[in-house]
């Protein structure tokens, strides 16, 4: 039977050496400053941001919410941006997705100021992160906190295959540079590659990350006995419930480790947010943040 | 026994099309300019300038070289990419590979303002590259060079299985973003991944690209049947003679087509370039250049 990785755990953690870095920033007269811009009232937006503010305050991160109506224009939301850009209270700004269909979601990420840029979006951060580049840079938050889960479970990336299945820029793209960088072999898979191909590259992976959003899409007896398993799907079921991309019952038989939906990936994100916001306030200050993130 | 694609064929053919829109340039009393700054006196370094300079002045394409010795500061250097950056004359920038040891390429590479940015070696270039942008931004000739053969083969990628052997900022990982937007299911394989990993990819590989610079590291035996071959790799053997790093004896009986070295992939290289500058002339000068690359 698999490990099963406790995300909220790990995130519990994450969260706490947060706070840790943020009282210490304090003490010099910091206080990180996260600010969300919320356009319409998707009502899942609504929940996701509120739990970001809930994370933040406990983390002695100074989170705002800027609320806009579905049909605020464009350029109301961009002249925000900039007025957040050079506010000297405010390290990280992320707009939240979806955004309305009449908005430009590329102009947006790209009117954030890079070093503010908490999600990584910016083509600058993504360029930094393909490009391995030294120094630091914000790297999108889910990819990263698998990263730190991975980590948390002393998983040895090196020469070992790894299977991204989608390609998303929020987790599948980014996921596959990191893994990269790590040196695994790595490859991406997406809604092009022919079934009978993802299935003969299931059964050769010894990492598999999945982010596709279709409950059920990967079954126990298609896994390498042994593989460590990612789920970063949420699909909802008729029941209500919550469920991965991964069929949970049949893949934990097969898995060395695999996380759980709810309660892997998904606290990790917020957590992960967190952490960025506070070490873009240590950049923006120039303060360097020693040994961090050591004991998550 | 495979088909040879002919780099050297293609090539002519793109610096042809090239010449084509330069003259139609010209008649609106545009001249694309190409700025070559070329450091040391690497013999290697100096004869391919010189080739980028003969190659461009065919093509209509202003080159200049600008020499430094190699104990030229970085300062120097730096400033001299500011100037070229406000010149508008100049709509192309790049720094020949290696730079002293005392030079920070990395910074170099970011002082070239991404319009110029002919080797798209920026960042914010590169990032575009990897999200997928929407609007045109230079792509890393090498690699753009590639797809413009196997479009010129009219070999379909969407749902096959390629195999990008060697993951530099060069070649390998701006070729795993190309593949990957031509729908292929990419996997990049590098010095980490474990020889008989490597042998099963390659087994399974429907299109592979190698570029690590190791004479016979693939041999026919390793290919897919009908596979085919992109050889990046040039490597000089004890008699003279250049080489890659596929062994094309043996591939050519198993593979669909292969490209040679020399003549495949290299001189597909300078011609790319020439066609990247034009593109940031036309862009510089807000003209569309329209279909100037249907009959490659």
């Amino acid at each position: 039977m698999a490990v099963i990785i406790d995300g909220k755990a790990i995130a519990k953690r994450l969260r706490d050496a947060v706070a840790v870095q943020a009282a210490n920033l304090e003490t010099k007269g910091i206080i990180p400053g996260l600010a969300v811009i919320l356009i319409g009232d998707d009502p899942a937006s609504e929940i996701y941001v509120r739990n970001k503010e809930r994370a933040a305050q406990k983390a002695g991160v100074n989170a705002q919410t800027i609320k806009y109506t579905a049909d605020v224009s464009e350029v109301t939301v961009l002249m925000k941006i900039k007025e957040l850009n050079l506010d000297p209270k405010i390290d990280a700004i992320l707009v939240q997705s979806p955004v309305p269909a009449h908005i430009n979601e590329e102009l947006i990420q790209e009117t954030i100021d890079p070093s503010k840029d908490v999600d990584g979006f910016h083509p600058e951060n993504i360029g930094r992160l393909y490009a391995n580049r030294s120094g630091y840079y914000p790297v999108a938050n889910t990819p990263r906190g698998i990263m730190t889960m991975l980590a948390h479970e002393q998983i040895d990336l090196a020469g070992k295959n790894a299977l991204v299945v989608g390609r998303s820029i929020l987790v599948g793209r980014p996921m596959f540079a990191l893994l990269q960088q790590a040196n695994a072999t790595v490859t991406l898979a997406h809604r092009y590659t022919p079934s009978d191909t993802l299935m003969h590259l299931l059964a050769d992976a010894d990492v598999v990350i999945v982010a596709v959003g279709q409950a059920g899409l990967i079954q126990g007896t298609s896994l390498k006995d042994g593989a460590v398993v990612i789920d970063v799907g949420i699909n909802r079921l008729a029941d209500g419930s919550l469920t991965g991309d991964v069929d949970f019952a049949s893949a934990q038989e097969v898995a060395a480790a695999i996380t759980p939906v709810p309660g892997g990936v998904g606290p990790m994100t917020i957590a992960t947010l967190l952490q960025t916001t506070v070490e873009l306030a240590a950049q923006h200050h120039q303060i360097e943040l020693e040994q961090a993130w050591q004991n998550i």
